[in-house]
């Protein structure tokens, strides 16, 4: 059985990959700081799922949410990591806290919850070493965005990371991938008269499932998703 | 019925297209010089299939052969295009006559046979246009190689024109994606001792039909593709 | 003595190098098609200058310009080649001349420009071998233009040709750089209430001596320009 | 008279920029931890030159040293940011103090004296607003390094900083840029057979100069510098 974990679980992407992994036959671990949200949303998958909630800006938060994931499914597979911080101020308007607060919910926590996740997808112990690892980013992750410095800072930080870590943990079978989400998402909360202009988080869900699927003769390090009439 | 076009079909990464799009039940037009090649892959393809012998490098055998495949399939809602010229020379080595061949094979073919495709894709008598473009890019398309300088041009340049056209397509419905393949492919004529150092040509065409299944909400520009193990 | 050549000179750009490497005591070879301007602006300019008019798609005509300059200056030590059609249509509006004229203006003519300099740069019969190739790249050359397939696809390989030449030469002692412009050049035909809004060719060309002037121990390959106010 | 700031100073880079800032007429603040050291190069700067001992990671030393050079030298001018921790180490054997350190040294500092800078570069009280920021950057700015994930999150998020800081300021007057060196600098502490594979900093410094002369229509937001023998 595959475990995978979802980290910044929410109405939207998050659940729409909790939800298509499911359907794939992968039990699930849901990350995210809402535990009535999460529980609600664990109880409607398919598979066995676990509501573990953190706050992803807490280094014990991730390592007890992982732990309560390992205990109640077993070592983790696949990680998918949605985290991160709306820091959108420019240069002079940012505090300090903001810029850390951008950090510390995105490549830190990317980094602290690869860490979690490769152990266990490495663990000798275990017959066929291998995992996927995905790092959601966005637009501003490969073009520094205007008045928003931590989140600049955040997003490429968090590729710069997936891009050592796809070089370091390849040869040793865990596929890492960046995904840059080029658009909003239609997500419940979205109103709007052009859905046409958001991406569909079931459409972005499928994405993701291919990258866990890709044979690692062919495996994809970044890609891209925009809505088709996105202008970029 | 899925009319799909490959051009550029040799043993190796078109073949494994051409039979990956078959077999989920395209109809499928073949582009190459070897017209005995290309009839013995049709004859053993499942659905139906048409072998459009062509030089790639003229005009008139592209406009000749999408005709062919036009009248015997109907119109093109597909194209793979993985043909170029291997001009693999330095500055000082190069004939003008091998740096035009990379042209003209490369984005000029690249250009052609696109617009061949996409006059079907979006012909107004057609009841949903739409359609799929794919290039087949190489590590040179993102970094201009030593001691090539035709090749950096060509693949560059291909590059140039998908970025090109899936700014004016995609809001009409025609996506467009540019592959970068990272690293040799296993062809049957390759010999080797390290297979796992090669992309297996089925692995990649997993991820040529999921560019053409995305939903036109999330759509991919470009993903590179390289084995677990290369270096990059 | 120090000779340069501008290839694709005119009010703007081209005439703004051509005048600052005079000014820094270069001799300058110009190629462009109006013998006319060529003749005004070598006879305006401090230092010993060679008009060679020359149409850049026509291969002969780039032969005879070089040999040209070499009998009345010399050797060639620094090259810089700022030509480019417009080709400024979409795909289905593209002809197969104006997309093969992107090509033959645009790298075919970088190619040409670049293989007859680098042959008096690394000639042995000279002291101390070495040089400057400096190709003028724009918005496009990084960033695929919806709405000029030609224009897209010669800048990208034009780009991808520097690269590769980069890497073929550098160790050579022949540097090879790639500007990218990213925005308009305010040259006299320019008529606008927001000048601010424009690139002043004389800073631009500030750049370019910079580039000729850097040591070799800390050569740039690409650097971008753009005025303050610009978007992007 | 310009009023410097040198952010990250030691034998080599940071003490070549200095050197040359001053040598051009620039007033030089100096930020660094060893006060000694600092002392000696401010004492051997041809114009006036604050040591200002600090702990980077700090942002009360940060504020402190900022104020010291206000009261001795004025209002700053230009930024030059050259600190970044050393975390070379792969996923599994970096820890959170070393990953945190890396971004507390990097793209914090970077945030940090930028915000204290621009602040004296935008008094709206000083007569022309404007001034210059420059990031020093590394190749794991923009390729995230094998075996270094706490280094390529650093490098990789002050870059997005400063491209977020360009767009923004551009337009206030204030350039940012962003230099990627590529290679290894030629500090007084490199014992090599081989120096021509290393930067020398002097020339590094001479294209930091460049980017300070550039004039408001064509600025550059990001170079490379490499040296002539660099495979890359």
């Amino acid at each position: 059985m595959t475990v995978a974990v979802v980290a910044g679980v929410g109405p939207g992407l998050g659940e729409s990959v909790a939800r298509r992994f499911a359907a794939e036959g992968c039990d699930v671990g849901l990350l995210a700081r809402s535990a009535d949200y999460l529980g609600d949303l664990a109880a409607d998958l398919p598979t066995a799922a676990v509501a573990a909630p953190a706050n992803l800006a807490d280094p014990e938060d991730i390592t007890a949410a992982f732990e309560r994931v390992r205990e109640e499914l077993g070592p983790v597979d696949v990680l998918v990591n949605n985290a991160s911080a709306a820091s959108w101020t420019g240069l002079r308007d940012t505090t300090l806290d903001s810029f850390d607060r951008a950090y510390e919910v995105g490549p830190r926590a990317d980094f602290l919850c690869a860490q979690a996740a490769v152990d266990d997808m490495l663990d000798p112990e275990r017959g066929a070493p291998g995992g996927t690892v995905i790092v959601t980013g966005a637009t501003t992750s490969v073009r520094g965005r205007e008045g928003a410095v931590g989140f600049s800072m955040a997003k490429f930080g968090s590729r710069g990371l997936a891009e050592s870590m796809a070089r370091e943990l390849g040869p040793e079978g865990v596929h890492v991938a960046h995904v840059v989400i080029d658009g909003g998402i239609l997500g419940p909360d979205v109103e709007t008269d052009t859905p046409e202009e958001y991406l569909d988080p079931d459409a972005v869900a499928d994405s993701y499932w291919h990258l866990v699927e890709q044979g690692r003769s062919a495996w994809t390090l970044e890609l891209d998703l925009r809505p088709h009439v996105e202008s970029f």
